[in-house]
């Protein structure tokens, strides 16, 4: 069946955000570290964004609001306001950030959106997606967008049964194995895997949880429109 | 044209929202009188949540960094992280409180969802929203569930455009005169108000804003049935 319509994940796919997680992240070890030098702060950083997925779900608030809890757990509640005020900046600067293109993603987006119909499937916290695609100048080439706030076979297949769908003519674009790859191939949709140079370590899946067969994997997003040809 | 097409707001208008951030505000404003007793802790905090609504968006986390950045300025840095911590909390049990359904919804919906094709059109955060809907044991009488990150005329004439909606065919139900009775009205459908006891003063609206046909008021949801019937 030939390919119709295209859905790209957004972030780590079309803009940098991991990078910027990292960035945030380095910060917060150091501030840390001002007041307890031992303290692993990465590992109980991570131990709390897990611990509070079920609450907050995914994003740049639920992040700083576990950066938040983490830094006075991790203090003994001795750590001072003014320095948990330094991490709402870090949260709000996080969030202004204009969306930083990945290299070859417009022009090749472009070329796509004269072939097929193309889809923005992302997950994470509705307003700031909204506004990294606002801010992206690539909303036009769209032809819809939908917000997710879980990835799964499930959610992948109410984008299918809202928009009509055949799963089929459907090509999934991203750089989760977990989020973008496994749940599409599993509703017999194919997918093109185009790693980023770090993964969240949420998003990581065990080898044998990966399908064996029905998706690809490119070295970057320039590569897709040749590969999208051979499917 | 008949009506073919409901759409209900959610917070406050199905559920309680408004009188739960009403208590958290009452218990932020004590804590906030311990360190400064002649602080306007209120005004503050909607002067922040105003400043912040452009950088976070609507819902519970937004409210809760608010309420953090809001006790760290107005204590002048002194609050202690312990303090901060039981803001943290607050967030967290408002985000896990069950849906508390206003009274006469569920027979309502129940009723009028074997008449009406009925939609969920409700703004804010995604995962909270996606979460209510499902605690609120709802879910199955709506067609489908639209999340926006601001309800307007662009918002709606999306939906109305995604779900293949005439607005002559279509009403809107909520307990804002803002977000889901102006806009709605001048796309040229019609809604029925149905006030909350508490509004959020974001919602409130001028008098000369308020469209002066097209739309009717309840007292209460069981109302509704009877209304529609005579659209």
């Amino acid at each position: 069946m030939p390919v119709r319509v295209v859905g790209f994940d957004g972030d780590d796919t079309l803009w940098h955000s991991e990078s910027h997680f990292e960035v945030t992240q380095g910060e917060f070890r150091d501030l840390i570290h001002r007041h307890v030098p031992d303290a692993d702060a990465d590992a109980r950083l991570a131990e709390m964004e897990m611990k509070n997925l079920g609450v907050y779900g995914y994003g740049v608030k639920s992040f700083t609001l576990s950066m938040l809890e983490t830094a006075i757990e991790l203090t003994g509640g001795r750590i001072p306001a003014t320095d948990l005020e330094v991490i709402l900046g870090w949260g709000k600067r996080m969030l202004m950030e204009p969306a930083e293109l990945l290299p070859g993603v417009e022009a090749t987006l472009r070329e796509l959106a004269r072939r097929y119909d193309m889809l923005l499937i992302t997950k994470g916290d509705l307003f700031d997606q909204e506004g990294k695609l606002a801010r992206s100048g690539l909303g036009d080439l769209f032809l819809g967008v939908e917000i997710l706030s879980e990835k799964n076979t499930a959610s992948y297949r109410g984008v299918f049964a809202r928009r009509g769908i055949q799963p089929g003519g459907f090509v999934m674009i991203g750089n989760s194995l977990r989020s973008d790859i496994a749940p599409v191939v599993e509703l017999g949709a194919r997918a093109v895997h185009i790693p980023y140079h770090v993964t969240w370590h949420h998003e990581q899946l065990a080898e044998d949880a990966i399908p064996s067969s029905g998706w690809r994997r490119a070295g970057d997003i320039t590569e897709l429109p040749r590969i999208l040809d051979e499917l």
